[in-house]
């Protein structure tokens, strides 16, 4: 399956290390999403959601293995249990705040993804779609209402 | 980019008609996903996650439109601005409710693809990452809260 770039993210992340863990973390980091010009007449109607999903490539993120160490934990644990980069299909999701489309460029708040990762889609967010009540998080429980105050190693460089 | 299946989505919908509308027009149909093997070690400590995001492909979608008219409307609307399958990376999200793993076959509900459907990724469904509030969703603000009782029909075939 060949998957083509429709756009570039931008934001102010360089290095792989000392990166939010998520836009969780990221409130309030201001990027840009650059939609390539073949395809900005799709961006038609995006301005009326305040939340929008990017899916993109983890691009800096090569190979994978199936049990990892999480930013968060201490425990090897299963890949598809983490978000972590290093996957089979290294696809990335990040549901951003869209504060305004000027052509074919969205600014974007709450940014954690690096400066020139390839965009694959943007959806609109929809809550009736993509939040869930009453909800589990297994080894995540403890760990994810810390999430903002914690920042990225280098384990996956 | 290429990308590779991990897994094969097991549904009772065979056509693209009929079908409920997002995950949220699903709620208790039931389905699994199977996992190949050689990625299964990777499925460790998922079971602690009552909700999980699949990543996929629509499979049976062929090109794209820019410009479409989404199920739940009678207006075109900007591609990124629906779900509708045919994108230029025909990569479909959706979040289901998981009910068990039984080595590598996960026990899903709340499933709105076809049966068939190549996965490309899992992650864990967590709230603080996946969750937003105050919530703006434009031309879908008054169609949303109907998604539950609509079906697809055949436009997107």
């Amino acid at each position: 399956m060949e998957m083509t770039p429709i756009g570039m993210i931008h934001t102010p992340f360089t290095d792989p290390a000392g990166m939010p863990i998520q836009s969780a973390g990221a409130a309030g980091v201001s990027g840009t999403v650059e939609v390539f010009e073949e395809y900005q007449a799709g961006l038609k109607d995006l301005d009326g959601f305040s939340h929008i999903v990017l899916l993109y490539v983890f691009h800096r993120s090569d190979g994978f293995k199936l049990q990892v160490i999480p930013f968060m934990d201490t425990e090897p644990r299963g890949l598809f249990a983490t978000r972590a980069p290093k996957r089979p299909n290294p696809i990335g999701l990040s549901i951003v705040q869209l504060d305004r489309v000027e052509g074919g460029t969205l600014h974007v708040q709450n940014v954690d993804m690096l400066d020139g990762t390839p965009l694959l889609d943007i959806k609109p967010y929809v809550p009736e779609f993509d939040s869930q009540a009453h909800i589990r998080t297994g080894w995540l429980e403890h760990a994810r209402k810390a999430v903002g105050g914690r920042q990225s190693d280098d384990r996956f460089r």
